[in-house]
């Protein structure tokens, strides 16, 4: 006999990067766990340090970022703590980044554009990702950007469920904010069973990439709409669309969106219109002065948690998907 | 002095599959040459043979195939097609899918499917292709699912040309047959300046993913409405859309799309239904027995033709995507 | 603590495409477990929809496919459950060819041709395969074609115990039909302890390509010869060879291969042909039309059970090449 | 004849991240050029938008970023262009990184760390890169990192000669601020014939990782002592090292150093110290805040100019190591 | 406009490393140009030092190495030659090996084997190779092992031009000298129009891995047997054939390889055999001191020389296939 | 149920080349298994043949290999070794060197040379390993130079603590040869706590690349002064530097190194010499004829095998590099 044999283990730990922490500790919580302590910061150019400060040699690591301002940051800090996970010859990498940065760039709108959704999957992988996770990408092909699983999971029932219980469902009607988020709100119509409207942006031929009207197609009057989207960015295209349901007889609008990226203007904008709440998770950290009255924050880290524990346990995730 | 220097060419060759012969000598004719020779036969079990019967030694090839049934056979010669490029020292090679096979397996609906659409595009870059053509993909984040170049092309342009000549546009009304398809809608509303409708497929909650309702979301009452897509495969959607649209009172249903696929029931569906005229492009062949009076067939020729020259003569194709 | 520590499992499964179900289930049932339910259909258009109907999560896959016609479509099914397996998180997928397809085109015959048999290993390496399986490759050369471990199972010992026990082996003349399959008869000499002949194909050199005689080079007069080789394809050249075996005085005439392909006119060939008896295995699915009286089909499904078994176990497979 | 042959052509272009807009310019305005005119800006969130105004087809495209602060924002743009420009058919993409971001982290100094210098040239291979140019690597072994051509352009004989006109060549004192510049130092020596000293760091065995001593090895009394570096970050070393210097009696310190990073104390710690010049390069950006009285910034432009053009002109830019 | 446009340039250049340097200076000589001087020397431990010592930046750039003894040296010098013509910007690297080492380990004869003829193709390919130029693989399946194109030409036309302007081809008989080998004998056949024969080896039952008799299979008496092979190693297999060709009754036996390795006691055994003439070429270089008065060395020179100039002219190299 | 569950397993495996089994066995000793036995032999043309004789599937392979003359073929031996484990299905490979080959070829000093340490790095992984393991590497910034973890171990803990318990550390100085190896030199002062000098070889200006001074930068007079650097190759280096520190004064002059390469003149050049001990460690050979009185070998083996059961183990391999 030349060898030694032994019995395989293997081990879970998660790490975080500094984008969110409070998301990272409620995640470790659910899974009743310590983060793996690491040691993180800037130096004085910017350059980002990472070491972590326990092994994590042959572990099965979960990486955890939020890609929130300043967003090329804590990408590149992500795509270094995988590359010290690799060479710290940890067993298979997990990327999670509940949302997914520069998702929207995910095709070229004209020529000679980078298509940099695939970009940040390619980095990743380059960096040493085996997998990714993440929270209702913006769009269902991004999966297939990676070359690799993509655990993706949807904050759908978690949303609707809150909606569905808070609202008179008879009243409901679901509103898609431009064409292209059809699809997300075709998913909340099945689930509420509940009609559907669009806001058409119409251009004025006359004035090139002008938006002269928002159209309301479908019917809206007297209607509790639920304003729906993956995100909601500057709310200009949100409050725009309330304010057209609004002229249409809406009775109330409420908006429900998973990421809450809410930069610039979109707290003010929120705030000042007829909204009357707005429902998102915590896939972003949202700091006390983003905070306001009508906002509603679901916590996505019990999602988070079980999506680890399954990966881990080669459970099946599929479970964690019945929002589709 | 060590070496031989001499002044660098280069050499356009144009290779066809055994798919769609007519879209490719028509693209050979447009470009005022011949396609290249090439040996192409099937064994007695159904292996294929390949050979350029002309060297392809340094030249910038482009390689034509439309994916239409069988097509997994068609998909498989291209492949061997670029094989034999590369090994014959072809400088760089395009693959021109007028039509690109498994486009609308381009996420995973469900857990444990394949994303077909990105594995299509991993093996043409396998097998050596530096560059992919394509007409209209199904989605454009298609393009991210390739690693290099895409040139993608519009039919729009020439689809929505020859609407706009022939119907009144005062009358007109865009249809997006689902919420999936709004995209295309869309941008079909801004080059006729015309307004938006859409059906809407409810499920039914008491019975699991049936479509009992086709709700028409939007104005068509007296409309002649013109239902777009990229694609007819068994034209079940569309004639299920133009039946509710004209339950709607639609005076009148025309549909407009770029991939006649035309599988299994759709010619008789389309011949059948009360829809006025049905008009496509040549991306994929149509053989006599699928004709029917009211299609029409635009050429999409003369588009690939101008594409195929500008990238060659390295100039932009930009000027192509004016549909966007 | 930052952890979870757990021991580790692993879990065999073993998948199927739909080309050969009956090997499958035979498989299967030699290794006491059932096949993973699978959903496999044609859309419409040809295209192939694979899911697996359950979690793969971590587990160690083997994909059986037979590449039998059509055989083009069979490969890309492979590939595409391939495909699904890695994005489903599969731990290691074995891709498993009893008959691999394209293997003949192992080389190039002449300029601008393809190596498609390299093809075909790098596609399943890009699709996402980490080993292969087959039993007797046309040359050994392929195994080397793939990136990764090949297991290369050996029929030779199934079928030369067959003829062993059914012949006299003192009256025992192993022939090779032709030039380039030489390797394989010397295989059975050794294994039989028997004489080897040849067919030599001459060509007229006023003719090009064009084979006049076959000549037969050693000794067959009363003798009882096995024509051997891996595959009978049309079986023209295997037909040839055993007419001018008795023309030459041949006793009785046998032949043994691997892999029945059996395409176009092979079978009319071999029922009236003077050759006795036509010994196979079912590497390939011989549908009842194609039996006939003087067809012997062994098994393959032990070999490839146990096969299987010793990858998952990490056993040794070298004990299933004795052949050699 | 079955294609078209035309005459090759090669078309050199310049591109520039927003890092550092004067030194593109002024490189350009060597090259007797223009900047590619591209469309750069930040999303609301912070996500990079990249667009080129003009077609980079079949272009030898140079993309020029300084990486200064904020160092990780501008490594993605450049990614972000980089592939940009792969996906607009660029025929070869030079990356230019007068400072290379991350070059100190070019080693694990202890387990678990990242080699992120490492993980930089991977990126740019992963985006599409072909080839880097930089000036001065913080050490020479970073040109191993890339998997490709790298010119690596030397600011010594730039710096060097400023020096040895302004400076008693008889009195000159090359020093090293620590043990592991000492390279940097010997190659000035050699240049300018002048004797060699070192600061060395002694670390009191009492107290951990504590610098407790800067023992000077060498005869620097009486002299005029030039300390070299790569760079100057925060001043710390280099003003230790001076101070030092003076302790043992030197005449004059002047510091010389390619990348004036200049973070945080540096500019008040230079202005405060003893120290007479410091000359650095305009590798990075130096906003007027941050000048003094002091400080001499010699172009870099001239020397990266050349060297584009001998990389376009397929010359040798052998010739601009002579620093060597 | 933004750039500078120029017409393209191409420029031959053939390097060499220390092998074989006869034959790289004939081809040079053949090609009308001198080798690009290289500096090659071994440090004290045997580490291999490459400078060249002329720009190669953007050439079309052909490394010639003969993989003979000391064998890994000469192959890690040429991979340490194709890195540094990689990072020194080659446009295109051809690697020429006349005779490719470790061609016969081309499969695994039997478990736990390494495929080294795969090896040795990844590691050109890794190093920065784009295109492969050999003689006379030892089987035609190694082209498939290398991921590019591989120019395969063939020494047989000259070797059998000058077999049959010396024999009377009424009396020649070509031979085999064993099983493996009947490929390369069949192309003989054809070429000269003669008879075939074999060399059977067989084994005795009752010892393991024993070759006891060589049978001839076909007719030799009387015969002038040109024993053909693509090398002659230590010329065991050969000697052994021949002496059971005279056992048979030939006249007379002609030896006929295109490889001379001529190991250990090769040169002795054909000395001191009834062999008449020994006929191969110089793919190898042959000491004086390995030279001997029955050997004939024909040179391959013209040939490799005629390929270079047709792949660097992008002609056909298919013309010099004409041996198949 | 559809598959076979087990609990999974993990067997460590060490297995040598033939450059250096002394040490191959010391470690096997040390971690109390038998070496994997291997056939192991030259083709009489210097091809290598490895087979492994027990199986290796699955297992965790070390392969250990010392890069000793002649280098390039154990360099190769040990790559094919690797390919061989590779297709024999082991489940990870690392590689162990503990003297790296062609480390000093870590940079470009000059245009046109190649990279070489890079190229092997390369060379390792596209042979299929998944990790390296070496002893102090020539500069750190090599453990960059691999794609995948590399275990970076360090003899310095074990050669000070044998210097530190025979030499008086009050009289102890530390001495880098030149000016490129000071960081070593630095790492030794920090462990012993003893002053430093640097020997700064002068080039004189008017005779190119001459050295002509070897000044002693830094106080040696009067003590014992141990020249410190990773390798001695020639030794040239070394006893010019150990002959400056006499000629200043130094009373007793040791020098320490981790690897013995001692080519060429070393041995008589370090015997003829006025160093009274040289101390090396066992990385490399030393044949019996290469050994001297003056020299003390300190066995590599505990590190390594106690490296090999950490990385098996999972456990942190950070504590053995202590001598940081």
């Amino acid at each position: 006999m030349t060898g030694i044999k032994t019995t395989g283990e293997k081990k879970l730990m998660v790490l975080a990067g500094r984008a969110h922490p409070d998301l990272a500790k409620e995640v470790a919580q659910q899974l009743g766990i310590e983060l793996t302590p690491t040691r993180l910061f800037d130096f004085a150019n910017g350059e980002i340090y990472v070491r972590f400060e326990e092994s994590v040699r042959g572990c099965d690591a979960f990486v955890l970022q939020s890609h929130t301002a300043p967003i090329n940051k804590w990408i590149m800090e992500q795509l270094i703590m995988v590359d010290a996970l690799k060479r710290a010859s940890a067993k298979r990498i997990t990327v999670i980044m509940p949302f997914y940065g520069y998702a929207r760039q995910d095709k070229k709108h004209r020529g000679r554009e980078p298509i940099s959704a695939r970009l940040v999957a390619d980095l990743f992988k380059c960096a040493g990702a085996d997998r990714l996770m993440a929270v209702d990408l913006h769009t269902d092909q991004i999966q297939g950007f990676f070359d690799g699983p993509v655990d993706h999971l949807m904050a759908l029932p978690l949303l609707a469920k809150y909606v569905g219980e808070k609202v008179d469902q008879e009243r409901l009607t679901i509103v898609s904010p431009d064409a292209g988020r059809v699809r997300v709100a075709d998913r909340w119509t099945d689930r509420l069973n509940a009609p559907l409207a669009i806001i058409h942006k119409r251009r004025d031929p006359n004035i090139v990439n002008q938006v002269t009207v928002h159209e309301v197609v479908g019917e809206v009057r007297g209607r509790i709409c639920v304003l729906v989207d993956d995100m909601i960015d500057t709310a200009g295209t949100i409050t725009a669309a309330a304010e057209a349901l609004f002229e249409n007889g809406a009775a109330e609008v409420i908006v429900a969106a998973t990421h809450a990226v809410l930069s610039g203007p979109a707290v003010d904008r929120l705030k000042n219109s007829r909204i009357s709440e707005v429902i998102v998770t915590n896939t972003l950290p949202i700091p006390p002065e983003r905070q306001f009255d009508k906002l509603t924050v679901l916590s996505i880290a019990p999602l988070i948690a079980r999506a680890i524990r399954e990966v881990f346990d080669d459970g099946s995730v599929t479970s964690l998907f019945d929002g589709r």
